[in-house]
């Protein structure tokens, strides 16, 4: 059987195995006060552009949902929601845990998993204009996501353009990079760390996703957005003891280009699987550049699919056709991508 | 430099190591969907003498904050607070990690990190009889750590008595073993993993100071009490996406008696340690018979410890003395304790 | 100036000043444990056809906010979201109230205010048939308002349908009745007490909106469903110290009709007031048979009216006329439509 | 029967009633933004020294939990508790109030009631000594009561210690004053509404308990620290739709003295029966001089007095005694102290 189910099923990168294995019987202090951690920090803001002795910080929890609702907890105060598609992953798919901190989400249109930015500027203005918008959550902030839940893109000017309208209200822009790695090494991508670095207020660099065990790097370029972050972290119990093995794994993916060789691999796979599809002439419903691909299939094919391969099930589209996701990652290899497509 | 500051500075059990290299590209579904997870529920219920087609549960989280956190929201109602003794983990050192789930912790007399099945008893009968107590936050849980926070054990007549008590109030009992480990080796114990499942409503193996990586195992002898526990544990950022790691790092830790063989040799090099200060002629201001040791030493000998040993610093006593703990773990060599005492 | 801004601005039916000011010196004991909030009590379960000896609970609290929030915080249990037409009260406008519980409110389309019994039917199959659903927020009750914030109505039908889609679940079904005495008062209306006690799990009858100085009677017919509800009303602030004060306007309310008499007043003149704008050519945008009355009108008209009367602007329809809505309330007087239609 | 078993077993005061009954029919808008709001406000900024065009606050809530919830909720970071005597009525008798906005109730010794200085500088000092303060919930503000639970009196001195100790650590200082007008009415009092609004950041002016159907004052000398505070306040259910009754409530209080005039009443006759029980050779157990007096009696005449008059039991002292304790209040009349102490 190969797996295109998703990019969170194989373990980690040799690499970091490896360093695993050789730091193990190291002893140090714990909760990320370590040297690995540190000089993670320093690898991942220079990556972005940024100087830690300039403001800027690097943080690493141990998984996405988690480092949702702990940044998003530190940057909304109490009266106001954060704003995401309606597709947001913080919208669907994390049992309540953002509404579980007292924070609404409001959910704009999504246009193949991303936000407009003419939509968040009407809701913000719109919301303002309202009289009674005190009885009402206020827009504190934005989360988008960097692919998106359907593998899609911003470009940089439709970055720019959000980041604009957040800056022009005031609020942190917020983007959930958990699959960032993909983002990054897509040939459609014209954003790079420093960018995101520039036109977020916070954003997350995704290790689960991208070749670690697990572990999420949140960078802001301002530090000062996310005060007393140790403990807001430990109450939403994301502070891991053996902090080292955050750092390191990150240590680990930011030397010699690990992360984007890593990230590389998922993609071009991916792109490979979808060409594949479409010389077969099957059309994706969704038109992804990133890691994950979506097509419609014949209900057979899928069956006879299913023979050899694992993959989500998206639901039927009419009574032939389904609905179906296919997922490269770091640990996809040519010969199951191949596999795949010598079945159509 | 020698590290007797705490359990939790090492990497792991060379054996479970070996078994995350050996597996690691392997490919799972996630969130302890994976036969790894399987298996260590079920040796876990084995070693607790419960069955889990008969209702038994074992759940695993990543860290002790975020299972103490996820366990106590899902026993307690909205109006329910958990007691705890003053000196419990989640009174004092969780970041108030159980409050910002809207609970309070409600504080009982610590004898040496103890609660008295006979204060606790006190506690909620005197309750009650308040006329206002629905003014009040009903006592909803009982919290112990198993050892304490201050290496001490609760004797098995001592437990039964805590498990009557809650019985007959009808509250559950919750024990947070981080360190239990460390108390079943213990050669004063006389407390065994099915007495702590008769006993305790819910209890956890902990694996962070015990060998492991990470990883807490939640044990629950009726899973009732624990309903739609993936969704609170999402809910609290406790998922792990490749939930594999904590299946295959428990069922490592529970063959071949692994478990055991790492806590007994923090437990024998505590009480070398110990036996070490007591024989040149220092007393424990706790008597501790686990892995933890609490001595009071005059500060020129601190200052001397401390050209060769890392240890925690507890405050002083009087102008010429302080109190120091020292941990050992696992991880701790023979050596390490013998370089300590010949400072001695 | 006259005012048709909404059902809150006047002071309470006279009866109720002249039995506050009758008893005012008494002494009674508080938090509404007095005799005239006893009496209060079994008014209202008598006027739902329920007995306070068999299970039925009636409480009162002050606000709708307040009682929404305090009410589904009982009613749900942690992982568990609340599903409620999108233009729903608690969605909208209560600053986040639910979502300050914990809480996500999981919206429906509004069908003119109300939710639609397959649509409530679909989410909740759908939900539990997807096979992530443990990532998502369960569907744990059904808010309704009766009237709906657009003044529309229930028919005993739709509420049939709805309740049993709801039992089919085993979800309760809470229905907001801030204004329901002007639902019961109208010509359109075959909803009766009992109906809504024997079909709702919970539901409150309005005070604030229909004579009273303020106080919502929260009436459950199996009371189990909000164990421990004085804690939880005190723990969300709820709790009024002098609750005989509540008491007394509902036993006042519900004494020889008056409470029926007081929302009579508004819907008949609220129709009245409708009647007079169509018959002058204009056309309701919404058309509702309870006291609140909407209407889109041109421009140059809304000026001139703004001269007598003060009434609620909700938005441009193109760039002629506007969208208002004209409220009428048990205070409302023959005079003031008149008034307000002579401008037509 | 005559009652002194709390401050709220009466109506209002009838200047209160009268106005209500005077102004019932007439319409103004909700939520606080009428004129007799507005013109409360003025009337108690002045009172106390404050200039609402310079920044500083008043709002009106419906009762003292609901208050300090939302006023502690608007000035503590997610990560803060709230420091209080352990006898604080947050601490004690709002069925988790605090803990249900997440936020810790850290608790001082209770001297009568009241908090020292020396303690408070103690616990923040000591906290930010500890290594480990990350970990644990930071002191956000200090919570006091004025009169205490206790009935008991900060001097002036005292408060501005306590005061001078917030500000060097920079949090607030918070005082409940939901018995305000009975310290302020004592003889031993030297604190006045301006010292308060001075020394505190924010406090209230109760009314429920002095005179009112129900009410609590906010004042802050800098609006600043209570931002968003309607959205706050509608948010946890404090926002009364017709604000009016509490700005026209307050304004009756604050017009010819009336609020002194009522708390007076009730210390002069507290005292005058503190007085009738030393001379019968009574002592008490705590010394108030406020309208709440505390005695041990011979459980023999508990019983003779429960004959004609209502009280608190505090419970058993030894076997021939008990505690109880006796209110006083703005509508406690001279016959009821007579009549009580000619039982003696």
């Amino acid at each position: 059987m190969i797996y295109f189910d998703t990019d969170y099923m194989a373990g980690a990168a040799p690499e970091i195995i490896e360093r695993l294995a050789a730091t193990n019987l190291e002893e140090t202090t714990g909760y990320g006060t370590d040297p690995y951690t540190a000089r993670a920090k320093e690898l991942l803001a220079g990556a972005c552009g940024l100087d830690l002795a300039n403001g800027a910080q690097v943080r690493f929890l141990v998984g996405g949902t988690q480092t949702n609702a702990t940044v998003l907890d530190a940057l909304l105060s109490r009266h106001e929601g954060v704003l995401a598609a309606e597709t947001g992953h913080i919208a669907v798919h994390e049992s309540g845990a953002i509404e579980a901190c007292g924070h609404k989400v409001l959910t704009l249109p999504s246009h193949s998993g991303k936000v407009e930015a003419l939509e968040v500027e009407a809701f913000i203005s719109e919301f303002y204009k309202d009289e009674t918008y005190e009885h009402m959550v206020a827009p504190g902030a934005l989360y988008i996501s960097f692919p998106t839940e359907y593998g899609t893109l911003y470009s940089l000017s439709e970055l720019e353009r959000l980041s604009g309208v957040c800056r022009k209200w005031n609020i942190p822009l917020f983007c959930d990079g958990a699959r960032l790695g993909y983002a990054l090494a897509s040939p459609k991508n014209d954003v790079t760390l420093p960018d995101l670095a520039r036109l977020c207020d916070v954003f997350y660099i995704g290790g689960t996703k991208v070749g670690a065990l697990f572990g999420e790097a949140v960078v802001a370029s301002n530090g000062a957005l996310l005060p007393h972050f140790t403990s807001l972290t430990k109450q939403h119990g994301g502070l891991l003891a053996k902090g080292r093995l955050l750092g390191l794994q990150f240590e680990t993916l930011f030397t010699d280009g690990l992360y984007e060789r890593l990230a590389s691999n998922g993609v071009r796979l991916a792109l490979k699987l979808k060409a594949g599809f479409v010389a077969a002439g099957f059309m994706p419903f969704i038109d992804s550049y990133t890691n994950q691909q979506f097509f419609c299939l014949p209900n057979s094919l899928i069956d006879r699919l299913r023979q050899v391969a694992s993959f989500e099930y998206w639901g039927p589209r009419g009574e032939q056709e389904s609905k179906v996701r296919f997922v490269c990652s770091w640990a996809t290899t040519e010969e199951s991508v191949d596999c795949l497509l010598s079945q159509l």
